[in-house]
């Protein structure tokens, strides 16, 4: 072998590892064998390690010689430039930095989990100040134009910009904090008719796998997991797994996880199984990645049309709890807006004010404008003015989230930028299909799917999320589709 | 890094790696993702690659220069020593070979399934043949003193030898058919209660459970799964899976092969954890591992004290289908003697039978001296003598076992040697532990599992399996142990 056929067949190598290394995952949140979690860490390590070795010592070099070899079609040199990219990157870490960066994290995490317990932000100061040095640190590494967190931000969506990010929440805070005045003015829906009342288990995971059949997931290339959170992840296109979290009181909880992780799903069960391993198998970035979880819990998952076809099947599961409602509860239950301090509680609209603040203060953390000390007032300032809430304590504040003992700072601006998608790629669907809303009433996706399968899922990860965006809707991201669409929902509803 | 340091350092990195292949498998058999048995294939052909690799190219070197240091302790000595065993026999078979043996392997078993499918052993014939001229190539690859199949032996009962397991079914054979032939005169005991009737599912799943937490499986350690076929198999010493297979009509089959795969889970959960990756912490051989769960399973499952022990539990699961029986009801069902064709399905006395016949044919095969397209006359000639059967089919005869087509020759014998060394292990336990059948009878295992831990566990793979039995019953394997044990028992039953 030799060429394109080498070094594909080395990036196959490289999968199967990374498919071992996400099933060790998967295993320790589904089975979670509590005995083994030491040594599941070590076993995780070594093949991070032996696929970090050959990636610097094999694949490098291979991709290296290949990109200035002659007669490479268009496709072939994409792959490769990709890959190059990915590698430079790679290789700006010594193997004794990233160690160092992992035990920092590793650190942080421990303290953390005990810091919310106990709603003690003063424990967490420590490492979260040692962990930002060497983020710092690490951002010096891989090197950037005009500030440290741009560096950083690339790791999770290659070529962003904190300046645009910024740009694009000056956009979206006003219309969305109008938005949230206006409904706070009106007479409230009734109550949420998926909660405080009894839906036993059993019958909420055979409707979570009559939802999931409903909307495409394949079976002969899935599992579903429970987990205490869900999530999805991929073994390899042919294997990709979900988990849902079941709670009596709660169907929302059940149906609108499901229906989120579903997305992400069919994403991944859509990659080219043929050019498994290659960037062109790969799910383009984590914007892009959220905007099709979002797409079709919020989008989709939220439209009158779908809880049209959706609410007969949920009565048939639960007469006792819903008989005496109609398609229209529910459609008012799943679209109601309210400030609260939990970002994964929050709702379609003010979800954005909890990214919004968390972006400019980890901004402001890794680029030095705010010391850890200040962190707490900070965040606490920030929820009173976006969302006019007062934070009681530390674990229900600044605490919550796991993102920064993890280390990842710029992370949660995809969480946005995926709903911005969604909603651009929605009004494209809704533009490009003709009758959009009868399929979705008629449990019909075929068309949704085959938009999708041609025009995110067969783009692997050879574009940007913008020229994705701009080659499937005709313009680059537009955040005011976001606010049209929530715009048009929630005053009909309110 | 140096010394032994180093060398258990490297033996880590092997064992996570085996680890994450074990996961890979378990999971294929329980979550069994029908899309994606190709794609897995090839990601436990890239690990098992790079573990052979890494066998070669680091652990071999290191164990060589190890094994001529100063400052060895005798433990250290006997832990390279046995890793310098494993690594010349593997070094043996070159990669192309290897290669070559894998493929005829896989098409040897694609080919068994049809031709069991379709119980025609004419079309198997080609890819067996083929298959026993590599495994005789294998054998010279070895290297042996007597025999070419003493070569494939010694893969799975290190230090075994054809002849001497030949004289121990010489001395087994005449006993069992005489003691078959004693029972085959007298009343049959009544019809088994644990088949044909209904047992629930569920029910069955929690008796299980119960089963397991009374025989001391570590839930901590562990996990328990359902598949089509029971097995076993260690992630680490932490995290043991068994499984095991529900058939509502048949609760023997649930009771009996959890039983079984709980002893082979202690095994590995008793191993100790601070020398993970070193063969001190590695189960000793093949027959030593069955020796484990048929001690479980048969001497103490399969007692009078034991059904007396379960059947009040078993009782309340299942009033209906159980309570106008009584635990010498129970006692006689699951030690039931009858003639049978298939060997899983076989009584613990001729099942023995089984093996042996196996045995004389698969050693004539490697050696030569019986053809393949003799094979199936042969199989049916030797049932009618052992068994005093007629085998109506080649899928109820030749063709029922999966073995051979995984080119998996000398490992049947492992079976009848761990019913031998648990027979004499049980006698052991009777003679060293005081009130032995009241325990059992109170379903109190400590001293029992004190007693393996002691005498099996503790010694991993640092001895033979001829050595460990040496040591903990004061003699060698002694096959009257077993004679006497299901004597005594078979001839009080009928």
């Amino acid at each position: 072998m030799q060429g394109f056929e080498a070094y594909h067949h080395q990036k196959k190598i490289i999968a199967d590892l990374e498919a071992a290394i996400n099933l060790l995952q998967w295993d320790q949140e589904v089975n979670n064998i509590k005995g083994s979690l030491a040594r599941r860490a070590s076993q995780l390590g070594t093949l991070s390690a032996i696929k970090q070795h050959k990636l610097i010592n094999e694949t490098y070099p291979l991709v290296q010689k290949l990109c200035d070899a002659p007669n490479l079609s268009t496709f072939e040199q994409k792959n490769i430039e990709q890959d190059l990219k990915d590698l430079k990157k790679i290789t700006r870490l010594s193997v004794e930095f990233a160690a160092q960066l992992a035990e920092a994290c590793s650190w942080a995490q421990s303290v953390w989990e005990e810091a919310k317990k106990e709603s003690n932000f003063k424990i967490f100061e420590e490492p979260l100040e040692k962990l930002l040095n060497l983020k710092r640190q690490e951002a010096e590494y891989y090197g950037y134009d005009t500030e440290p967190y741009d560096a950083l931000l690339d790791i999770y969506e290659p070529g962003a910009q904190a300046k645009q990010i910024a740009e694009l929440f000056s956009s979206l805070i006003p219309p969305i904090k109008d938005l949230l005045s206006h409904i706070q003015k009106k007479t409230k829906p009734a109550e949420d008719i998926l909660i405080n009342q009894i839906f036993p288990k059993e019958k909420q995971w055979a409707l979570g796998i009559d939802t999931l059949k409903h909307l495409g997931f394949n079976f002969e290339k899935g599992h579903v997991g429970v987990s205490s959170h869900p999530f999805s992840i991929a073994i390899s296109m042919e294997d990709v797994r979900i988990t849902t979290r079941i709670d009596e009181n709660n169907l929302h909880l059940m149906l609108y996880s499901t229906i989120h992780e579903c997305g992400h799903a069919l994403y991944e069960q859509g990659l080219p199984p043929e050019y498994y391993g290659l960037p062109v198998a790969q799910a383009c970035s984590l914007s892009i990645h959220e905007s099709q979880s979002r797409l079709w819990e919020n989008n989709i998952g939220r439209s009158l049309a779908f809880c049209e076809f959706l609410f007969p099947q949920l009565v048939a599961y639960f007469p006792d709890a819903l008989q005496n409602y109609t398609a229209y509860h529910f459609y008012q239950s799943v679209n109601r807006v309210e400030p609260s301090l939990i970002r994964i509680l929050a709702d379609e609209l003010t979800y954005h004010l909890h990214i919004a603040l968390r972006f400019e203060l980890e901004r402001s953390l890794i680029n030095g404008q705010l010391k850890v000390k200040e962190l707490p007032e900070a965040w606490n300032q920030l929820i009173k003015e976006y969302l006019g809430l007062e934070v009681p304590n530390d674990a229900q504040g600044v605490l919550q989230d796991i993102h920064w003992s993890l280390g990842s700072f710029g992370y949660f601006p995809t969480y946005s930028l995926g709903s911005l998608y969604a909603a651009q790629f929605y009004n494209t669907l809704q533009k490009q299909i003709p009758n959009l809303q009868e399929d979705i009433k008629q449990g019909k996706f075929e068309s949704i799917h085959q938009w999708l399968q041609e025009n995110i899922y067969s783009k692997g990860r050879l574009y940007t999320s913008e020229e994705i965006c701009q080659a499937a809707t005709g313009e680059k991201l537009n955040p005011q589709h976001f606010i049209d669409y929530l715009k048009n929902k929630l005053e009909t509803i309110y």
